[in-house]
């Protein structure tokens, strides 16, 4: 029998249908079409619905579900918050996927947690027992394998490292996300460009063009490709708060591996040999001498493995 | 049947008989004598023979032994690494207290480890799944409880929270004992008001007369109360510190309780809702409503009541 890895992203919903040893046979990813509250709901059910049927005929059948979604699980409720689904601040996710999958297990986990359980399964963290997933795109998060557990918390919002405190003294501009991703996330990297353009009144270079709110993160790659020195401090102070993130995740979990993803990881992947120079300078040094640092082995697949193997996990006969 | 737990210091050893319901039975606390090396597991093998000889008359018998030890427990070898007992780089520990302890079982944890479990235990994390003891004294270093297991990394070196980066850009002064500890240990502090000493050429108050090298923690927190300007800008900057590793404890664990303890808290303890005001401006918003701060409820002894703890966990028939 096989197992269903659905994973919902503000956007898109991707399933997959995946043998036990985690081939992948079957995918589809499909727009929410602006969809929103309890019609996204709907349409989980109604894939969900279709892909039982279609593994009933094409693959002897689903044993388990699992479902990555773009925000909080609560464990206690199976309910949902989604900041990115309108409607979705405490959405009865598993009630409703369970009122169609009959005897099927359904378990439920946050994207975070879902990138690094795939990339243990399938991609870059195989084998691994403690290993991180530094999810940098528009925000910032981490999935933390703890002896092969995620970490969840004591109300399921562990992992929130956006909000890591990295620059004494504390300013307002943090308030709304976090001093890390304030400097480091894909959002984050152009505040650092606009606070530099402030005290650089001669600057005539790539960016020089551009309305300053309107600068992007893939703008400054493009222009630091180019030669651009603004977009090279901005992007060197971006590699300064990773290392740092780096090396605090190494002093304090002692992991085997951290694995970059998200959509900065992406053109930021050239830059772990600098980010792993400078986690080498904070962080615990035997430790640091112990982490492997890696880039996703399953791009924008993670979430959708991760949601197979907490199928797989929730089996009574699942073994190490 | 009573439990052993055995708490070994840098420069002291103490061994508690407890009952399995947690009470102390019996303590004895020794110094080391500046003992180095094998004389440090000569005098431990002596003390634990003579304890079980004790139980056994006393206490119908001791059915499991936990040791704690200041630095890092290798679990898959049994050795110890104790930076403050010259000699012991990988001191074979185990194997030595295996030798007296004949059927019963012996396992060491670090002292970090030991205290988050004896609070769990004993103290004032009683009750809790996951909660953080944060040590500061001459050192700072964390013991994690996750879902009611110590976080011990891959390698066993997890909770260096003294490494943790909170100032960019990096110094060189942080090279031997990590960013947190230069600035908020016990002999962090002193740095601080040093620092503060080489812009302050008209300073006269309490700390004036000191050689700047000689001044310590206990003499900051004395001037701070007599109203010392220094002293209370040092202290303020240590309370900045440790609130923002309070905040990044909460945004990457999301625990139910963080424990202040060592030397310093200790005469610190008071500037505990100071140090949440501080968190409470950079952690992740929901999670630092959730968690309460409080102070070791067992002060000098949770060493010595997390190895009993350790000794009851490993009993096959151990309950949560």
């Amino acid at each position: 029998m096989a197992l269903l890895g659905i994973d919902l992203g503000g956007s898109k919903l991707a399933i997959g249908i995946f043998s036990e040893s985690g081939e992948l046979l079957f995918k589809e990813s499909l727009s929410l079409e602006k969809r929103k509250g309890s019609d996204v709901g709907v349409f989980m059910t109604d894939r969900t619905t279709e892909f039982l049927k279609r593994a009933e005929s094409e693959f002897t059948g689903i044993r388990s579900i699992g479902i990555s979604v773009p925000g909080i699980s609560y464990q206690a409720s199976g309910k949902v918050w989604a900041p990115n689904i309108p409607g979705w601040t405490d959405y009865p996710l598993l009630e409703e996927v369970k009122s169609v999958a009959g005897q099927i297990p359904v378990t439920i986990d946050s994207d975070r947690a879902c990138y690094i359980l795939g990339e243990a399964w399938q991609g870059n963290a195989r084998g691994c027992r403690d290993a991180i997933f530094l999810s940098v795109g528009t925000g910032i998060g981490a999935g933390i394998l703890i002896n092969g557990e995620i970490l969840r918390g004591s109300k399921d919002i562990a992992g929130c490292i956006g909000w890591m405190a990295l620059q004494r003294p504390y300013s307002d501009k943090y308030k709304e996300c976090g001093c890390f991703e304030y400097y480091a996330s894909g959002e984050g990297i152009p505040n650092v460009v606009r606070e530099l353009l402030l005290d650089s009144d001669d600057y005539s270079g790539k960016l020089a063009g551009k309305p300053p709110e309107s600068i992007t993160s893939p703008d400054l790659f493009l222009a630091r490709e180019e030669g651009d020195e603004l977009a090279i401090r901005a992007i060197n102070i971006a590699v300064e708060y990773w290392g740092m993130a780096v090396a605090n995740l190494v002093s304090l979990f002692n992991p085997e591996k951290i694995i970059f993803g998200g959509g900065v990881f992406g053109p930021a992947i050239s830059l772990i040999p600098a980010i792993r120079n400078e986690a080498a300078k904070w962080a615990q040094p035997v430790s640091i001498n112990q982490v492997i640092l890696d880039v996703s082995g399953l791009a924008g697949d993670a979430g959708m493995y991760g949601a197979g193997f907490l199928a797989l996990k929730q089996l009574p006969d699942f073994k190490v």
